[in-house]
C-alpha cells in the first residue's frame, strides 16, 4: 500500500499515522519529495483500514498494491477450487449446467422441467421458491412450499437443487437444499453473508447490479471469513446505459475473475439479457472465455407458460446449447 | 397500458390473453394496424404482472401509462406527506436537518457532537451502530451497544435518533430509535422492508446506488403495502462511471421524487461525495431545488478522528451551512 | 408509432397535430380512454420528428413501435451486407481478421508486423496514423507520413488496410485507404459522417462510449443516407463504473446488432478492454457469439517496444488465438 | 507520479524506463520493496506518456499524483479567469446569463425571443444554427442563415452571441459569432479542439456525455494549448442508467471543477434534464454550488411551436428564474 502525504502535512500528525501502523504490525518506508511525502507500507496490510487512512486531511492519495480480498485471492491458493456438489463437479476443468424454471409452479411443473433439462444435459436443478420482486404487487413465489417441490424433483432425478435465499430467518427451509443462491440485490446484504458463511453449504453469490469485481470478491470474503469456502461466483449482468438489453453481459468478468480468484465462475445469460434469443450467444460467448458452468431459466410448456420470464427457453434449444458448449469446449480446453 | 402485439400473433393467443385480462378486471381495447394490435388497457392495471406479458412470444411491447407505484403516488395524494419526529416536523414545507458522526465510537464521542449539532442547528440526531462495511476486515460498528450510546445522547439533547438497521434480526435494539434508516445496499432487501414496514416506526429509506427512482418509488411501497406510511426518501448518489467523486449526487431526483410523490425527500451529501468539502454545496444545491432535509456527517474531534470519514464536516463548518440554508429557504420558498 | 395524449389536452390542439401528421402522410388513429387519448400512427413514420412531438406539453409519451433506422435495418433488407475488401470478404458468412500495431511507427515496424499478422492469419492491416489522444501532450501520430508507411506495407503484403480519419480536412489523404474509420469519439460527430458517406469507402464505424445500439444504427444510417451503404460496425467496449478494465466489453452488442442490422459486426476486443489478457478470452467469445470479424493490436518488438499500448499482443500469441478462432467457427457455424 | 514495479522485472528493462525517464528530465527515486519497487518520480513530469509506461509489462500500476491537465489548472492560476463578451463579463464573480430558442427558425422568431430574455434579465442570446441531430432525417438547422439571423438579433439587442460549430469547414460563419459552442458530442472532437485553439473567440465547451472531469479539462487543456486560453465550461449532464431524465446532472462537478481549475463553469439545465419543469430547480441548484452561469432554452410561442424542445421553457419562467437566482446569489456570495 502506497500513501501519498500532502506537503502542508503537520509532522506530528504523520508521526502519529506512523505510529498507528507500526502499532498493527505493517513497516513504513518514506521518501520525502518536494511536493509530499510518499509512505510504502510493507507487510500485512489487510488491517490496514483503507477508507479511515483516506478520511485524513493531510493524506493525498492511498494506493492499495495488494488486493484487499485474502481467502478468494488466487495469489495464496494457486489451484482452481473443485466443488463437489451431489455427483456433480464443479471448477478445476469440471463444468457445471444449472437449468430450470424461473419460479416453482407446481409438482408437475418442476418434475417435468427437471427430467426435460437432466435429459438435456443438465447437472443441477434451478428454481425460484422465495422470488425477489420490483414490485410488492407481483408474484411473491411459493415461498418453503416451493422448496418442498424442489426436493421432491430432486428426489425423482437425483440432481443436486439450487435456490435462492432471501433472508436469514427462512434458513431452516434450506435444510436440504445442496447450492444456497445470494440474489445480485442481496450481494452487499453483509448480515446475511455472514450467517450464511457460518453454514456447510455451497454458496452461489451473484455479482450485484452495480458493483465491482473487487467488491464482488470483498462480498465472498464475507462468506469465506465466516468459514464457509465454497462459494461460486456467478456473473449477471451489469447496469448501465444500454436499454435493449435488461442488464449489460460483462463477459470480460470471466477471465478476470477466474485471474483475480481459486473459486469457479459461472454466468447466468438469462438474467443478464432478459431475453431469451439471447441465452445461446451469451452462453456461448460465456464458455469461450473460460466460465465453469451456466445457469439458464428453461421452461417446458409455452402455451400455458403464463409465468415464465421472456428470458426462458425450450428443453429443446437448451439441449442443442448443451451440445454445442461440449464442442466448443473439446476445441478449446 | 399499451400491448403491443406482433402481427404474426395466433389469435388463439390474443384472445386467451384478453380473457385472461378480463378475468382481473380490467377492460380491453383493441386497434388493429397493418403491423400488429394496439391493445389499449384501461381500469386498475395495477395487477397486471407487467414482466409476465412482456415474456409472451407474441408481444412486442409493453408500454406502462400509469406508473406502478400506489400509495406512494401524488397522484393519488395531493398533499405533502408531514411526519413528526420527537419535536421535530418534516415534509410540507417543514425542514428537517440530521446530523452526526458516521461511527458511534463511545459515550464522550457522541455526546459531545449531539450537543454540538444541535446548537448548530440539526433537529435529529444521527450516529451508526450496525455499519455496512465493504471488507470484513473493516470495523463494523458497536452494534447494539452503539444504540446504547445514542439513545443516551437522545436522553441528554432531546434529539430524535436516526440509526441503520441491516438484519430483520435486530429489530429489538431500535425500539427506543425514533427513525430506523434502510441503506443503499439494502434498498431493495425485499423480507427486510416488508418487516419493517409492520413496525410503527418512520423508516428513512435510501436509494441504492443503482436504482432507478421508479424502483426506489417501489421499495418504499414494499414498505407502505405492510401498513407503515411514515417513509422518507433519501437520495444519496448514484453509480456512475466518473471517479472524481465516491457517487455522482442525481440532484434532479429531489424535484422528480416530489412530483412522482408525497413522500418527504431529503438528501445525503456526505455519502453522495465522500468528500468533506462537497458537502456544503450539495446540501445547498438540494435545498434550492427543493429538498425536505439534509443528513449531515459531522465529527468532533479532527486531531484524533482517525475514524472519521473523509466526507465528515466540523460542527462549525456545519453551522454556517444551516445558517445558509436557512437564508437560501427564506428566499426562495 | 403510439403517442399518448393527456387527458387535459385541448381538442383545438390536438386537431393541429393530426394535421399536420396528415400533411407528412401518415395515419392517424384514435383511442380515446378515460385517463387520455392513444393515437396510433400508420404509414411511414420515419418522417416524424419523435423529440418535436414530446416538446408538446399535451403528449405523456411516444412510443416508436418501428425503428427509427431504416438503410440499416434488417427488416428491410434480410440477407446480410457482404463486403469485398481488396481480396478480403466480410460479413455473410466470411469472416475478417484485422491486425497491426496501434500506431504506426516506421517502416521497419509497420513491414515486420504486417508480414507477421498475414503469416498469422490476417486478412487486413490495421496502424494508427492519425492518433486521438486525450492529451494535446502525447504523441499524435505520424499522420499522412503514417497513411504512406501503411500503403508501402500494403503493396509489399497485399494486404488491403484500415486507418482511422479524425477530421474530413485530411480525407486526400485515404484516397488509397481501403477501409476508413471513425473512432468511437467520433461516432456522433455527424458533419464527418455526412461527408464520409459522400465517399465510395468501406467505413468501419466504432459504436461510442456511451451509445446505444439504436444511437449506432442511427450514425451508420448517417453514412448510409449519403449515399455510402459500405458500413462495418464494431463493438469496442462502452463506459461503466467498472474500473477493472478500461471499458465494459458489451458482447451482447453481437448478436443484437445482427439482428436489427444486416451490416457486419465485428469487435475490437483490445481497446474494450485495455488489456492484453483480455484480448484472447474476449475474441473467441465474440466468435462464439456470432462476430463477423475481429480487430485486433499486433506488436512485434516488445523489448524496445516502449510506444505500444498495453492492450497489445504479440505475433505468436495472435497466431495461436486465429487458430482457436476456426475452430470454434467450425464447430458452431 | 509513482510507477509500482513487478517484483519479476528484469533489472535491465528497468534500467532503461530509469534512463528514458532521466532524458526527458524526470527525476527518479527508487524503493525497493520485499513484493516490488516503487518508482517515485519528481519534476515536470506532464511529458510522460503514462498510457505508454502502463502498456510495460513488468509495470503493475501507475498513479499520477499531479494533474495531467497544465493551462486550465488552479494550481498554477490561483486566480478565476475573467471573461469579457461584448458587454458581458464571466467568472471571477460575474455571472451570466446565456438564453435563446433551441433552433434559429426565423427573423421575427429569433428577434422576439432575444428581446424577451434580454428583458427577463439575460446577458447573451443562444440559438442552434447547426444543430447535431441523432437522426439524418431530423431538421439539420438553418446553418449559415441560422448564424446571419442570430446576428441580426445580436444588432437589434446588443447582446453578445453563442452558437454551436461542428464542423472546422465552418468557421468562417461564425466570424462575428462571440461565444462559439463545442457540443458534448464532439468534447473529443481533437481536431476541431486544436483548430478553435487557434481563434481568438471565446469557446464554450460543453461535457460529453460519458466523460470524465479529467477528460473534460484535458478538451480544455487542447483548445488552450492552441493558444486560446478564453474557454467556458460546461456542465450539461452526465450518461447513467436512470431513464426519467434524459442525462443526469452532475452538480458535483460545479465545486470540482472550480477547484481543479480556474476556468468559469456555467451550466445547462436544459439538456441535462431534457424536463422544462426541471429547469428551474437544477438552475437554482447550480446557482447555489457556485456556477458562475446558466444557458436556457426559452421559446416565445408555444401555441405554434411545434419546433421547441421539451425542455424549453417560457419567457416569464425565465424571468422569475432570473430573479431567485439573484436572491440567492444576493445571500449566499
Amino acid at each position: 500500500m502506497i500513501i501519498y502525504v500532502e506537503e502542508k502535512a503537520d509532522p506530528k500528525q504523520l508521526e502519529t499515522l506512523k505510529e498507528w501502523l507500526d502499532d498493527i504490525g505493517v513497516e513504513v518506508h518514506s521518501l520525502a519529495g518536494k511536493n509530499g511525502t510518499i509512505l510504502g507500507l510493507l507487510g500485512d496490510t489487510h488491517k490496514v483500514d483503507v477508507e479511515m487512512i483516506q478520511g485524513l486531511d493531510f493524506v493525498r492519495k492511498v494506493v492499495q498494491v495488494k488486493e484487499p480480498y485474502k481467502s478468494s485471492n488466487r495469489t495464496f491458493h494457486p489451484d482452481d477450487t473443485v466443488l463437489e456438489i451431489g455427483n456433480a463437479k464443479l471448477g478445476g476443468g469440471h463444468f457445471a449446467a444449472i437449468a430450470g424454471p424461473c419460479s416453482v409452479e407446481s409438482i408437475e411443473q418442476i418434475c417435468d422441467i427437471a427430467k426435460a433439462v437432466k435429459e438435456a444435459g443438465a447437472n443441477m436443478l434451478r428454481g425460484g421458491a422465495f422470488k425477489p420482486r420490483t414490485s410488492p404487487y407481483s408474484f411473491q413465489g411459493l415461498r418453503k412450499k416451493g422448496i418442498e417441490l424442489l426436493l421432491h424433483a430432486k428426489q425423482i432425478t437425483g440432481m443436486p437443487i439450487v435456490s435462492e435465499i432471501m433472508d436469514i430467518g427462512n434458513i431452516a427451509a434450506f435444510e436440504h437444499v445442496d447450492v444456497i443462491q445470494i440474489g445480485a440485490r442481496n450481494m452487499q446484504n453483509f448480515e446475511l453473508l455472514k450467517e450464511i458463511g457460518r453454514t456447510d453449504k455451497v454458496i452461489l453469490l451473484k455479482r450485484g447490479l452495480a458493483n465491482t469485481l473487487k467488491e464482488f470478491l470483498m462480498s465472498a470474503e464475507y462468506i469465506m471469513a465466516s468459514g464457509n469456502e465454497k462459494v461460486i461466483l456467478c456473473e449477471r449482468g451489469i447496469r448501465t446505459f444500454e436499454t435493449q438489453t435488461r442488464n449489460t453481459f460483462d463477459v470480460s468478468a470471466i477471465p478476470l475473475l477466474k485471474k483475480m480468484s481459486h473459486l469457479p465462475v459461472i454466468v447466468d445469460p438469462s438474467h443478464a439479457s432478459g431475453i431469451s434469443e439471447l441465452v445461446r450467444p451469451l452462453a456461448l460467448a460465456a464458455v469461450a472465455a473460460g466460465a465453469d458452468g451456466i445457469m439458464v431459466e428453461v421452461h417446458n410448456d409455452p402455451e400455458h407458460a403464463l409465468c415464465d420470464g421472456p428470458q426462458s427457453i425450450k428443453p429443446d434449444a437448451f439441449k442443442s446449447l448443451m451440445d454445442d458448449i461440449k464442442k466448443v469446449r473439446e476445441v478449446l480446453f
